[in-house]
């Protein structure tokens, strides 16, 4: 063993991230860049890795901090604890990735029984050096030795309570004193141990337990949800400590190079004067605006700006700063680049391209479409009435209702119920993440728009307000109080996060528009991408929207979804009733009309473009009632005494819902398989796509028709349900002396399918990947059963990497897809491929996609602008990765 | 156009059977052997073809055909029909797969109204020139014409009343003649057109109808039946008439040159003097002995010995001979390889391998696995009078008889009161297992050949009919309705579960034996094969009874199935019931020593070799009552104020019921997920297997033990269930102080386990292919649900070549298993591949296990011993496919 796994500050760059943590790596930059920034090192990542698997530090890592401490204490005067004029330091995690709030701090370390009598002495300031020294031994006890930090909160309070006092800054130097000995009772009740006064040991600890802290369940949880690498490790800061608590000529603060809520270009924090940096975080004060701070420090801030300045040129993007005031004296504690709202990133890229600070492409990695999902969220409807019931702080974008909840614990349980949220605390803390995930929305009645639970919930895209002082919530009776309406747990309220508000109840929300903005922002994505974007659409609403949002095409139309109406289903249920071909051609007549009329909307809709139809696909038991309530509506009409005829029908219901039960629906009677046992059905729907189609003809429209068979397994399926339509074809064709050009095609979704790629595109003009069923028989996993059930065991154990129905299964399924690709293209080169299952509308399966050579992907329409975005990522990504700009699809499948 | 479409018989050879068919062959092989053939000639099947296509013979075909008659006529010194002398001749179908009885023959052809007084004047026997024409007019009418031969037989009916005699051969020449003129007024009414004259016109007309008849319903239904491609078509015979009803020196017969029945070498068959071939066959008169024949024509027998030595001798296989004896002249009409029963092949095979005749390789080829099935259970006694009441699916082989019983309770109630019971259900559920048990036969009217209770009597060797749909069962009355018969409860019917007939009351039966012969056969394709024959059983009983019929291991051992005996089920359902590990543990803890027993009477009945135990696979539900049954329970327990206890516990099943009810179990949560979700189980069934194993090892025993987790489709599965049994093994190693060495392996049934097999292999010592479920997966077809439904109207519309539940698919589920055997064995070449799906008892689907390189099969006890011969007959016809002894597995799935 050997290397190097101590850096100073001034030794370490940005190129070093991995290695040094975000915080080590900005520390490091903005040292080297001459900026005011406390000395000290930075232990790598590596020692972190090294610590995690031999439980210890090894003497080599010991021996290099040795030395960095001895070199930071030269370059000081002091010594580390020293009794007169103290070296303190704080000890910062820092992971590759930001993971805010989520691993540990210890700050005002080196503070003893005598260190703390030289720092009172040096800044004549008892009071603040016994608070110091409160503070330390808190961090430490809970942090290093585990020691539960609500009793350090309740001896805090009880003093208050004794002194009479509300915050803690009202307590005397004799009153902290006290304080301290009790905290020392406390942790030697606790542990049976101290608190070290060796001030070495006090580094030792510490360093050690933020390398432990990277595997803490709440930084655990937090990297799950974020999908952050469990290999990546914190790196450990050790720097000399600044004080914004040395009265009113210091403070500190946080700030954003431009707002991140609008993303325009003003300097935006907040600012605590005579704080320590947690203070602000933990919303316990309302900090101060930066314009009052530049009233009251106009040179530390006009300093603050300059910084800000070159900071944003330096790194090109917009950063996020921690500094502290020390007697009039900016220091900068970090820097990194600033989490930011869907709105204010969209504005953030396009406005640095047009300052000429980055380009175009770069600007379209700096979205994630998971932000353009965000910005196309539904807001409150303007027209609604409503009630409402409190004002906060508008800190995260966004409108959501749901239940209230007062602990993160319960809006995880009822969201696994499927029940919708709202989680309300006086504040968030790292370890309510879990409830934020569950909620829809966040309400808090302390902290600012830099609070725990705004940065959270921001970085989550979901409704928050903060700092809504006017609820008064009561934790032991679960609920709250604002302006005289009580609020029990269980009612539902309405947040808006964009304007700041509560409402009483559930406030219909509308449809959300594309900005101007973010149009210009994707037509860049247009140009920039390869992969063509349809929408899975089954109205001419739905169609029409979908084209307003981008789509080129319409990638799926489920006819099914036409005969769910309730208008509608009592032909359907009279043809699944008819005992003979003309029985049920009888009643499938009654639904034509109906299903020419729908087809015809869609095709105007969507003029000059692609519409793909899919023939009939569900199990005709999912047109009957289910069994419960047919037995129960027997039971009931038999009671009520009702008409024969009528019970008939029930029970003719009945008989056939028993006869086309199935123990495996999804493996069952239905796609093609329906279509060519009962060919009267396709017929139907062959004929009404070509009516719907020629009447658009007539009045000079067109579109790119193709006709999908679901569920083909043998290619002779295929050959039959193919007849049956181009026959049907012919014979209108016949009748209207117009030949309609359409294309054939079928579904990939049964796993056979894609192993016989190579016949079935011998006669298919397309195929369409179906991965949401691909995945259920690929994977022998029933959504439906899976979801909320043992799948979410496997994925907390971590046995499958993620929600298969979410992000492709890139190994299993996406083998598949691969060789069916490779399969078919080698067939038929010019064969048209996509996806029509949701996959197509998330980035990583996108870029899958792409990368394995489809032509399109097909998606719910409001997805379509993220995967717009997704797509042109996938193509900077691929360029990057590959240095050219055509790319062949990867080869697959192939014994090696 | 050019070629040879017609032969004379002395041109052709046994070589040219698809061109001349099998007939055709054989007079070509007897004509040049100097056998005494009439002279003739074959038109070809490609002629036939020909003929289908273009709907009329083209003019070469006729100038052929010409040709050869005139060359005919030149030989025989006659004319075709001529007024003198004239030549007769029969047209007689013969495809190159025999399919007897199922196309036409005109016999006599050639006569007309002046041409039957050249014959009565020839033979000076007017009867049989008019009985003869009579014969021609019938026929020609009936097969060329299309008139219903059944017209013809009244007014014969009619003649033989009129004339007061009971059989044609009584009738005079003028009544003859008489009938012949009604029977033109037939021909004319019918059709309006008349038998023609000219014997040419005749002649073509005939070999048209013969033509045509290759696609006559009955031929293609037999075609289907048979599995004979519909590509093959027939040939035409026209060969000269000789006659066997031209006296008491004359006669006819059919005659096998060995007993089809026992294989005994004797010359068997019958003979009918006086007659010509179809009297034989029409069961008018009954035929004479063969010894009968010898006594009367001592030289002809003597003849027929000679020639049927020279045949068997020739062919090398038992023939089956036509022949007719015209004036004491012998004259063979045909001659093929004869059918015979299951017992006779395998006796035959023996005595011609001995004899010299035959090397083992043919001996081997020349029984079929389903034969040796058949061998292998109760059959009814053949001579036995029986009345059929249903047909349904030939589930599981052999006969039973008993009284009809409606559920399991029941059947198992009287089996123990000694009495014999055969279960009627619409369908099993492993609800009904003890009654399956209990039973002597097995009838359900819905389900398949694999369906659940198609599946458990075939381990069983319980004979079963399944989805006979004719049925109506009526479960309250508790009775069934078939062709209007009623059977209540407690009526005997009999099952044919070989032919898939219930019959009604019991017939009798004759036992079966694994005789000396079928011993000393199978232990030639013992020799023979390389592909190892493990088989599946449940119990120690099953095992034992698998190695007697020569299984070479355990290749699964199904847990589950001993949680399902009444006993065991409480335990079980305790355990389901348990809602913390704790006390889950307790119910397990019951069920330990049960599975402990079992596994310990398994591995002693295999001491010395494999088995492999699969641990828990299906859905916990199954343990469960149906909801059905728990609500009615419930309600019932209320009225009959049963205790409050009691009234929880069915509660509490009813809400486990619920809670696990899936919408696709067969995709749900079940094997690994289970054993991973639920450790505890895993844990039990571990500590039973090494705890079993440990007592076997005690006694000085010894098994090679194989321990295989289901359903894995992620590496990370396999690695965790591995941990969990590893991790048991070890604790029990310590306790004990002794190591059982073991293997770990997994079922390949999950597509996605297939195609990440390379992944796999790396850490399994075998693979065990569970064909059953992978196929239900790859093919998105849940067996259950399609059996008995859809499937068979795939089947009877040829969308799919065959029920592939029953032999596996090659180009679908196959490509996966190829695959998977390629990347397995590139990771680890040393891996055990086998397959323990029902297809490993399936021919077919054993000869495409061995081409892709598998070591072993496992199959049902009684399918093990034609699965032994399979394998051989795989092994043997590989070498002659590629002339090689070793051949490798073909690469596959591989984009070229």
């Amino acid at each position: 063993m050997a290397g190097k796994w101590v850096y100073r500050f001034s030794e370490g760059s940005e190129a070093m991230r991995n290695l040094l943590g975000g915080k080590g790596a900005g520390l490091a930059e903005m040292t080297r860049a001459g900026l005011p920034v406390p000395p000290g090192f930075t232990i790598t990542t590596e020692a972190c890795h090294l610590y995690v698997k031999e439980g210890t530090l090894p003497q080599e890592v010991r021996q290099q901090i040795d030395t960095a401490l001895a070199d930071l204490e030269r370059e000081e005067g002091r010594l580390l604890g020293a009794p007169e004029h103290p070296l303190l330091v704080s000890v910062r995690s820092g992971a590759p990735i930001s993971m805010p709030g989520m691993m540990d701090t210890v700050l005002n370390l080196g503070l003893n029984d005598r260190s703390v009598v030289g720092l009172a002495q040096e800044t004549g300031d008892w009071r603040f050096a016994y608070d110091c020294y409160r503070r330390f031994l808190q961090m430490y006890a809970s942090i290093v030795m585990g020691v539960n930090e609500s009793l350090f909160e309740e001896v805090l309070a009880q003093k208050r309570a004794a002194a009479g006092v509300k915050t803690d800054a009202e307590l005397t130097a004799e009153q902290l004193a006290d304080l301290i000995e009790e905290y020392k009772r406390i942790v030697s009740e606790e542990t049976g141990s101290e608190v070290p006064q060796d001030p070495y040991q006090q580094l030792y600890g510490a360093i050690e337990a933020v390398f432990r802290s990277w595997n803490n369940p709440r930084a655990k949880a937090y990297r799950a949800a974020n999908e952050i690498p469990e290999s990546l490790g914190t790196a450990v800061n050790v720097m000399r400590m600044v004080y914004g608590n040395m009265g009113e000529d210091s403070g500190t603060g946080v700030c954003f190079t431009r707002d991140p809520n609008t993303g325009e270009k003003v300097l935006y924090g907040e600012f605590l004067p005579n704080a320590q940096g947690e203070d602000v975080v933990a919303g316990i004060r309302t900090p101060l605006p930066m314009e009052e701070m530049e009233r009251r420090f106009p040179e530390a801030y006009q300093q603050l700006c300059e910084v800000a300045e070159r900071l944003e040129r330096h790194y090109r993007d917009v950063q996020d700063l921690e500094f502290t005031v020390e007697h009039n004296r900016l220091y900068m504690l970090q820097t990194r680049s600033a989490k930011r709202t869907a709105f204010a990133a969209v504005k953030i890229a396009l406005d640095m391209v047009n300052e000429g600070l980055i380009d175009r492409d770069t600007a379209l990695l700096r979205v994630s479409p998971d932000q353009i999902d965000q910005l196309l969220h539904r807001t409150l409807d303007p027209n609604a009435e409503k009630k409402e019931l409190a004002k906060g702080l508008p800190a995260s974008p966004g409108a959501g209702s749901g239940e209230v909840v007062f602990d993160a614990d319960r809006a995880e349980a009822l969201a696994q119920q499927g029940r919708q949220v709202v989680l309300v605390r006086p504040e968030t803390t790292p370890d309510d993440v879990h409830g934020v995930i569950a909620a829809q929305a966040v309400l808090t009645s302390r902290g600012g728009m830099t609070s725990h639970a705004a940065v959270v919930a921001r970085g989550m895209g979901k409704p928050c307000v903060c700092g809504a002082e006017e609820i008064q919530i009561d934790l032991a009776e679960r609920r709250f109080t604002a302006r005289g309406v009580t609020i029990a747990e269980g009612d539902i309220i309405t947040i808006d996060g964009t304007q700041g508000c509560v409402y009483l109840g559930r406030v219909p929300t509308v449809e959300p528009t594309l900005s101007h903005e973010l149009e210009t922002f994707l037509s860049w994505a247009d140009q920039r991408r390869h992969l063509g974007i349809h929408a899975n659409a089954d109205t001419p609403q739905d169609a029409a929207r979908a084209r307003q949002l981008g789509a080129e095409g319409i990638g799926l139309v489920r006819t099914e979804h036409m005969f769910m109406a309730k208008d509608r289903l009592p032909a359907m249920q009279e043809m699944i009733l008819a005992n003979a071909p003309a029985e049920r051609a009888e009643a499938l007549a009654k639904i034509l009309p109906m299903q020419e009329e729908d087809f015809y909307g869609i095709f105007k809709a969507m003029e000059g473009l692609t519409v793909t139809i899919r023939l009939l696909d569900p199990p005709l038991h999912e047109f009957l009632p289910r069994r419960e309530v047919l037995v129960a509506q027997i039971a009931a009409l038999e009671k009520s005494g009702a008409s024969a005829e009528e019970i008939r029908h029930h029970r003719a219901l009945l008989a056939q819902v028993d006869a086309l039960h199935e123990n495996n629906p999804m493996l069952g009677f239905r796609g093609s398989r329906l279509g060519l046992v009962y060919p009267e059905i396709t017929q139907m729907q062959a004929r009404a796509i070509f009516q719907a189609a020629d009447r658009l003809w007539q009045e000079g429209g067109r579109v790119k028709l193709e006709i999908m068979y679901p569920l083909i397994g043998y290619e002779t399926e295929f050959h039959e349900m193919n007849r049956i339509v181009s026959q049907t074809a012919e014979q209108i064709f016949a009748q209207t002396g117009r030949r309609i050009p359409y294309h054939v095609g079928t579904m990939i979704e049964v796993p056979r399918a894609a192993i016989i790629a190579d016949k079935l595109a011998k006669e298919c003009d397309f195929f369409s990947f179906g991965t949401n069923d691909l995945t259920q028989m690929t994977l022998g996993l029933s959504r439906d059963d899976a979801q909320g059930r043992f799948l979410g065991i496997y994925l907390k154990r971590e046995l499958i990497p993620a929600d298969p129905f979410i992000s492709i299964d890139q190994e299993g399924v996406g083998a598949l897809v691969r060789f069916a690709v490779q399969q078919a293209r080698q067939v038929r080169p010019e064969i048209e491929l996509g996806v029509c299952g949701e996959h197509g509308g998330e980035k990583k399966s996108i870029a899958f996609f792409r990368r394995v050579g489809l032509d399109y992907v097909s998606c719910s329409p409001y997805r379509v602008p993220g995967a717009r975005l997704a797509a042109a990522q996938a193509e900077i990504q691929l360029e990057q990765e590959k240095g050219t700009q055509e790319v062949p699809p990867e080869s697959v499948m192939q014994p090696a």
